[in-house]
């Protein structure tokens, strides 16, 4: 009886589990990245919001930072190193203007989410990626992985970071936003 | 022994809501906003992300629209008019350059989410709000509601977009950016 029980609380639990797992988005069976060798995760766009961020320049986007629920908690605890199993996701879109809304304000001012251009992530794992400071990194665009001369760029830019546990201030890693 | 399994059934389904559901922000047991009632919704700083904006001008703030789960389910179908109980949070901070990413980059293209500024909400309820396309607003700052005049300005502006069931194309409700 006890068993059974237990079994039933597993089976509950499980399918809770499944059904607040978000859908997968992207190209999540395709191409590991090179280097890290990490895929697109399934159900990140689901992922909850760790803040937002605007790139000039070249870039010339409008971003929004997701994470996993390790990478949540770790957010909110303020906690740093973040723990293995954090995973962080950059979304960017194009930036456009948002003609519809200007023209009920008046006047232009208004920039919102255009065509999406591509996914970044942070993988956390202390052991697999110890040479890159315990992160693994990976790009995708249109579903495909950056080639390897782009993943090389990662971590000697986010080594400037490393008393963040080299989590950047915009792009794949970034402070909470209250 | 039947009606013991669904009991158990029943416990670990709510256990497992307990636990997804997302801690709460702000003031929740707080005033509500004047005209339409609308208190801030316990977790909605983790619902899920519909899209990104930035505003320039007086507003100059970058901000993330989230949805509840009837929002979010509606919008990645696709289909008007949002059924009652969807529920659109509008999260601004203000727009601040990243000094951070800026040394990095070596040169001033990057903005991140500084301060908060506010939440918005919009609650379809097509009875209790059937004066205003269905729909109550509220506009909180540092957790307090803003007063009815504020409030007062809320439809006619959205008014504006009504064949998108009011949703505007920033602030409260946005194109779910893919």
């Amino acid at each position: 009886m006890r068993r059974i029980i237990l079994l039933l609380v597993a089976v509950a639990a499980v399918a809770a589990v499944v059904v607040f797992t978000a859908p997968a988005f992207g190209n999540v069976d395709g191409e590991a990245a090179p280097i890290f060798g990490i895929k697109i995760f399934p159900g990140y766009r689901d992922w909850r919001l760790i803040s937002v961020a605007h790139e000039e320049g070249n870039l010339n986007d409008l971003r929004a930072i997701l994470g996993n629920d390790v990478a949540i908690k770790a957010y909110q605890a303020g906690k740093l190193p973040f723990p293995d199993g954090t995973i962080i996701a950059r979304l960017a879109w194009n930036y456009v203007p948002s003609e519809e809304n200007n023209k009920v304000f008046g006047r232009s001012q208004s920039f919102v989410a255009g065509p999406p251009m591509g996914v970044q992530f942070m993988v956390k794992d202390s052991r697999k990626y110890a040479a890159t400071g315990g992160w693994g990194f990976a790009q995708f665009k249109d579903g495909k992985p950056q080639d390897e001369s782009v993943h090389k760029t990662c971590f000697p830019c986010h080594v400037h970071v490393k008393a963040r546990d080299f989590v950047a201030d915009v792009g794949t890693g970034t402070r909470y936003a209250p």
